[in-house]
């Protein structure tokens, strides 16, 4: 099978090597050139430009939001110059109505778009070892599966419709979210009587909480270790309000998130904007001033 | 070691009957007949009434609440009739001002108050696989953990300070309501693109989020499965407001708090205070039109 | 008319001095004796203590909350000492839970309690100018309405259930906070687009908002003038606190309580408990960064 | 002064007739032909298009919100129309990003940008009696504040940067809506202890609220009348989200905002969109089970 695949951040890149390591024939593109020299070193053909890619079957793109991604996938050209039939297998977390629209672009244009979001950081991309949530026609999904079988160790399907998987990935980071703060309001709650947030959080996670998400964003809580950003906190209040449209054009409240809108913009106001997205459990020890 | 256990309820009785199996001498009472005559048939003598509690070196209470604790323990004579130099240890979730001043009034009469509040439900008693969360005296402590080990799996120790241990407890259960809604919120946005909840949560229970408390409550969010409840709507909403309790006397503001107490509200108003309190997560699909 | 009042406090002085200009035979009671000079100046008697209310036909209670009030009243045996058939008006803000409790209390010893809580400071009460709240049995209420209109410009009745006009007061208390909140979101919005805050709120004020509720505290606000404290953020708490165990206890939800709560928790923990409640107002102006 | 007013909606054609009054030259437009009628049979000429601006030195619009005043504006090509120097006067409400981006197109191409949104609903439009927001540069503002004369009883100038009063518009109709949920929450608390909310509103609002929004929207609250409506909830809920969005950009939390914005969803999920947006009072008495 042809890819293209465009976007070699810290996401796509070793994505795409996978892809490489497996056999695949690849062409690659990135804003800046420098992640494509691995890739290029591997195998894979730098395109020249996002138009560039030749007789594909499958586009795959892995961008930072809508904007990106519209203005990389669908200005640049990239989207028109595929051929009739190819597959856009869009990974990145966007908005529901962005893939909406994109899946329409794509039914327009004789072409089929797959929403196919994961779960996993960096190391877990790596590893092949991501959770792919997809949604697209059921034929398609079975023709890209194998993609998704280098990829990932699960590929989760959720439908017909790209949008949902997109509505489960944002409800994932939601949850993850959600999880964290909690974890400060925790925190908060249990060192103002005295009891250190790290003997807590340890207890937590190793009895009813002992799950990945708490494991890791309990420790790095417990240890005030919010550097390097794995996930920035301005990335965080962007999912949070994509999760909050999604809901808002169905008419959901989610009390919750209102919560955690307002726990972020108290912490970028306090400049924290580039810590990773664990520092939302800093907000409530600032507020009941236990931290300046 | 002489234990008068008080509350033979679902909790209280398979402790009881635990410490009987390791060869303890204990008195029981319970305001109803029928849950002593267990206990009672495997070794352990009846009390007559609280303030019957012999020569024990040991109190152990398992009660609903702060109230009927006080009734039973305090205004019946049970601590009266203690020797000084005895240990109360209340196993029950109460709130942490009441803590405070039970601990004080141990110490005016010369006994000596561990709090030690438990995570786990029925089975997990019954098992003796409880994970104890104790605070006190560490002396004392100490002097008691061989009951402890008896009922519990492992033994968390909070501090010096019984109040610290009810504390813990509250945010431990704050952190299960917080979870309860959030699978709720999340499951009410991906129903709403069309996406079942229970797909939705087995993925995420599967990776992320697979700890037993989410794989506990996501299983019956997931199946509408609220009934027996396990623990009530009521009790639910009693805990939260516990924890915010603790949290204003320490000035601590818990946005999510204030979620669940409105939650927990609707729900109430709605007839649900007998469900399971993971029926928490019925609020956000009836708000949002999911559910008649 | 024989009335014994109790509490001269800011309001308390003002309104047994009204009571006195109008004619009234007054037995006045407080806790320092400072604030009684005045009174018994212009001929008020002084009580030794709670208890020597004399043959008092009425005893009006003006304290700062449920403890005190039940402090003062009734553990000092003042209620017990008044002849039956006497009258209790309590013109205090306290709890409903609490005013059942006293209405159920003068109804086994054959007194008759009625809850008439105030709108107004200080100066409003020295002017005889206050709203009055009042619930009771009707006739009763006719029969105290003369000293009403001595107190009051107004009097509202709201039912022959005390507690009717313990909720009304604390739904009114409610309302002010939220205003007060309310100016101070939309002020840091303003604000953050360098518009004037003062700007915003006089033109508010002046227009959609031109009450006297928005316009004293939006000018103080606007200067920035929280001391002295004409109520403060300490008392501010206590009632929304008091509002949402009045909103719990008939299971309704109240989203804007909540986020007034932690508001005021959030200024207590910055040292903010002695500003007047205005200081709300400054909480959104700190989170959103604009205020050290 | 030559005048094209675009946007014969209930507020922009009696602003149109006022001008005409007053004796203003005047072309209008509308995308429906029929409220061009007056206008045009008091002497106004009826554009063939919105490009049909001819000579005007003034555009007024008055339209529905960003997009369709992007479309009727810009796309259909009347901004392009306007000659050199003229003067673009926006009355409507909308998004401050979108007024920022308004004011640099009208910048690139020499024109001049004010933004000039109102407090007032229709009969205040007709009477002329508007309370007027404006921002622009104050040369700008003087040029046009003899029409802003004609509409309105008072101009209130916030700035030089239009979006200035596009976010103190916003936060107005925050203000508002705040007022509404804040009766609500307070309606359903005396409710729940047997106090009618008309009395309790009646009350309030010849009291400490005894301005115009209360009065007016307390009556409406009062008698669950919400029918015509005079602002739909969900141009509510539009004005909320924009006012969160104008937040977010500057990183200021509203935590009232959030649980407005939940209430409006509530309400569309139980389908009340059409209805007037004080309707937003009826969901804390649904939510609290006072009301089906």
């Amino acid at each position: 099978m042809h890819i293209a695949f465009i976007g070699m951040g810290g996401m796509g890149q070793p994505m795409a090597l996978n892809l490489l390591a497996a056999g695949h024939e690849l062409a690659v593109w990135n804003r800046s050139k420098e992640p494509t020299q691995e890739p290029v070193a591997r195998g894979a053909r730098a395109c020249r430009a996002p138009d560039d890619v030749g007789t594909a079957d499958v586009l795959i793109s892995m961008l930072a939001d809508d904007d990106v991604t519209h203005s990389v996938v669908v200005e640049s050209g990239a989207l028109a110059a595929l051929k009739s039939g190819a597959v856009w297998i869009n990974m990145a977390t966007v908005s529901v109505a962005f893939t909406q629209r994109m899946a329409q672009l794509c039914s327009d244009r004789q072409l089929r778009y797959v929403a196919a979001p994961v779960l996993g950081r960096v190391d877990v991309a790596a590893a092949g070892q991501l959770n792919i949530l997809a949604a697209g026609e059921e034929a398609t999904l079975d023709e890209v599966q194998p993609l998704f079988d280098v990829l990932g160790k699960q590929t989760w399907r959720f439908g017909e419709l790209p949008e949902q998987a997109a509505a489960v990935k944002l409800a994932a980071n939601f949850m993850l979210a959600s999880a964290i703060e909690t974890m400060g309001e925790s925190a908060a709650l249990v060192e103002a009587w005295g009891v250190g947030k790290g003997e807590f959080l340890n207890m937590m996670t190793s009895t009813l909480f002992s799950a990945p998400a708490y494991k890791n964003y309990g420790a790095m809580i417990a240890e005030d270790r919010y550097q390097p950003a794995g996930f920035t906190m301005k990335l965080g209040l962007k999912d949070v309000r994509l999760a909050q449209q999604a809901a808002e054009s169905r008419n959901v409240p989610m009390g919750i998130a209102g919560v955690l809108r307002d726990s972020y913009l108290d912490a970028l106001a306090h400049g924290d904007e580039k810590l990773d997205w664990a520092a939302l459990a800093t907000v409530s020890a600032r507020r009941s001033g236990q931290k300046k």
